[in-house]
């Protein structure tokens, strides 16, 4: 039996490779792919005590991020309070940050809205302000509907007219769902569609969508810091991380080791990262995010009202989940 | 000990009471309270074939719900697929409603978005528009962060602002959490908070609001036909319905048998409600709704992408659902 | 169209009649079913200080709860801490309770295991101990299996070899699971399945059985105080209510306010009992429950571990829910 | 700023590595830790036509094992369906296995019941039977009391009389509960608790607890084949898997990839293994693991009641879920 069993394996791994064989080649014929690879910081959004963008202290962050090693800067994810910009809020910051994007740096730009009519119109004003190509989240607030059926029409919808690549979206702990997988596979083969960021980590889920769609170079991005080694290891190619924003060179440097294979260190280094991520994401969310940029020298300030800023014992908490891993 | 207990809750009951004497005084010293007492289909918008507002077909309806003794419409409630429509579509479309209602009916425009100031902003083009009162739905995107503290400063800001009264709005199956009991007993002390909706189904909190807010004539309007003589039963005084769209004379039947206490009877029509009611909310949603009110006589047509038309099987289960209770 | 609505409800409203009238010349040819309806504490177990049963603690509760004008006792429910008992004790437990039990009072014992043959071999030891029925909860522990289908065949498998009618039993605060509405409808079917205890408290859900079972005679007992007059009000019989260990004689009062449809007077009572039923169930649990029930002249002690005793601030809180609402 | 912050990780690390060698230090003064590193099945347990134990079956399976790479077995896990035996059986089924496993192999046993004195009782019967160790599931039918003070108290006090060493086990998907961080940090501390499954699969949190653990010498065993791989990365020492009944020697050979370092060809296994591991747990559960482990040339035969058969369409979706991936 063992050796039928071996033999079945083989037969599997022969076929499977064949597949992905002529998958490139087909995909040499059609236009190179963009590649994704790498970290990401979501930016945070920086207001005025009136609540207004402040687009100088953007500035002054992007340049500090231009001296990071990122890929390139996502903008509008969850962590930049997208909910909370208008439409044209959206666009002008995304194209202030084109302004000062250095060369071959890549911008995404976050275009999803609740309907695939707002979303395409927004894509193509991101695309129009310079991004390179869009993250879109799943529309949610109808979650009882958003099926595999309904977020296929929308997705494939707005990939078909959309005038940049397409990156799905999966963040289940702020839309209350979950990109299905069966919605991933089917989505993976358009063309326009490009990868997933998935923030739900759940790495039995990460793994599969790299298996299910390697037929089809399909990308996979770890949405945070506090699993970015693990995905790396089941077969994600780079992350889009909140605590980018804080500590971006060492998430580049955790990078580089899961890339050169020093899962060693990779491992003691990836460790360190857990609290700091989960304090700035999960447990405190976006004003410890911008109250830690403070602290390791860029600007973050408070966040749009409802979003509060942290309490005395919050601030303290964040702070040990910083300096009880060396980071302050 | 049975002796003692009896006395404590006769002096409980005479200091309720004391306080609330004293209240009534006091509100009638100040501006009459709206009454918000009865029922209220939360609108559906209609659209065009290509996703368009389709004006003529939304007077339609309001012709036909003007002959039903509705307490008023409220307009862009979950039903009313508000976060798919514009700020100017969303305003566009109260003004619409506003110039077809019969005079004493009011119009519960909702004007919740994700951060306070634009919420502020839709309330004052609300009440410009004709609202008489706002319905103002919990902010949820970042909801880890949606605690008590987050959520009464929100509201508390809205309606130190709002040129018309507030009612808050918790509906869980949508948002993903629901406004704290804490939050709500706060926030009914406010002067232009009248009430609040409640779509969760939960008739213990619902009695406990009543029970927690008496002393402020607040009002708690059941936000599902499937609860509604539960929630008049614990005190609750009207509805807001997605069914009334579809059932709206049925609805009206029901809070009278309510109201004057023929509580046989309305279980009876009660009964024969609920899974038409659970047809049209949470099993099938919005389409179904708006099939259903197609074949009520009303203007229903599809929604705007990425919802989708009914499956053949769910019409087939949605014509169950209303013919096996005698309705179709 | 609203004519041939109206004839479409009369037809409903004439075939449902003529169905129970049918229904009831049949049940009179077979033999009387028990008749539910009334109040019940779901008694909770004292023990000594080395966490063994303590039975004569146990017969001086039983002498109090003779004075008060229950319905009968529900022996190891959730309250009474079943899984922390040994088969003998659960089988002892109900001996001792039949021993003291006034005449005309019923006892309804726990019987639920996880797998069914452990079910069945415990019904037949319960009802040889003197339980005149059963309450079977729904087994939990492979939660993802346990659907209709596995519910359906554990329900009849033990109905079919009781000899002693069945109460079905869901609570899914403590099991995780809800027992489906159509897994009730198909049991309700059942000659030996008298009715359910429903502790979930959707009161959507309670109206829903009464009217999809009103031809079965089945009979439906609210699982906690919280909900008890809405769910009298849409049809349920009784109550199996934590909170009548503590507060059992204004239970029975509200029972008797709700039956003689004195709604007004219900509702004042039925809101002051929900904080401090919330405090021992929901909120606080056992613990607290055995806490209040020495507060109010009963024995109460601690629960066997892991179940810990309430921190001093957990139990300020339980008097203050007690307190604030006029009972201590 | 770059320049502090190296140096704060850096002083970070020497007091880590520090603590570690002191430790290290403690640790060999006092007697060796048993080495839970390695592959386990968590054996299922098969039964006769009429629902009894089958032993002659169960040693023929324990043959079979014999002759894969183990690192031992573990005995009544939740594939082992221990909730649907007697005590007796329990112990039966431990002293069973005992006689037949070969030298140098370990024998965990599960001993986990709802109450404190019973797990007592039922772990020093386990260690009578021969167990190496015991895997203690959380207590969950008061889940709202399960809190981190509760837990903490009901392993150590098992922990202090237990005549083996401790394993704790979280389950979330059968138990609806997550052993708490800070309860497995507290707990690693106590001489007698040697480690903790974690069957829940978010990869952060075992990161997490590796990381904060690492000074007592804590082993984290995966409790799934789905993250496996992942699991090692962030520092596992092993797993017990329920696919490890059926692929027994895949998963040895997978551990055998992880822990050499070769995580490319580690990757391609581990990916071929998520889906047929899904559909014997989290999709069609112990049913289907026995449906498989027939296909593999093992005894599986069907569980007691109320665990029903697969039906054919399930069947089907598992033989797809092997078969796609190339072992069947």
């Amino acid at each position: 039996m063992q050796c039928v069993r071996a033999w079945r394996s083989l037969n599997y791994l022969c076929r499977v490779a064949h597949h992905r064989a002529w998958k490139r080649t087909q995909s040499h014929t059609t236009a190179a792919r963009l590649d994704l690879s790498g970290i990401y910081p979501p930016i945070a959004t920086p207001f005025t005590a009136k609540e207004d963008v402040d687009y100088q202290k953007l500035e002054e962050n992007l340049q500090k991020y231009a001296k990071i090693p990122f890929k390139g800067l996502v903008v509008q994810g969850s962590n930049g309070e997208y909910p909370y910009l208008t439409v044209e809020e959206r666009v002008e910051v995304v194209r202030t940050v084109k302004q000062s994007l250095p060369a071959g740096r890549l911008l995404i730009a976050g275009s999803g809205c609740e309907s695939t009519r707002a979303t395409i119109q927004l894509t193509q004003k991101m695309a129009a302000a310079g991004a390179d190509a869009v993250l879109v989240v799943t529309p949610c607030f109808y979650k009882g509907k958003m099926d595999s059926r309904a977020l296929i029409h929308h997705f494939t919808k707005l990939a078909d007219s959309s005038p940049v690549p397409v990156v799905l979206y999966s963040v289940p702990a702020n839309t209350g769902l979950e990109l299905p997988l069966d919605a991933v596979v089917e989505l993976s083969q358009h063309p326009n569609i490009l990868g997933v960021k998935d923030s739900g980590g759940d790495i039995t889920r990460i793994g599969l969508i790299v298996h299910k769609t390697k037929a089809q170079d399909f990308q996979v991005l770890a949405g945070s810091a506090g699993f970015l080694m693990a995905a790396y290891c089941v077969g994600a190619i780079g992350g889009v991380c909140a605590l980018a924003n804080v500590l971006g060179q060492e998430l580049c440097e955790l990078e580089r080791l899961c890339v050169s294979g020093r899962w060693e260190e990779a491992r003691v280094l990836q460790q360190r990262l857990i609290e700091p991520n989960a304090a700035v994401t999960r447990k405190l969310g976006v004003p410890a995010l911008k109250q830690a940029m403070e602290w390791f020298g860029f600007h973050g300030g408070s966040c749009r009202s409802p979003l509060q800023p942290l309490t005395e014992a919050e601030s303290q908490q964040l702070r040990r989940d910083f300096s009880s891993n060396g980071w302050l």
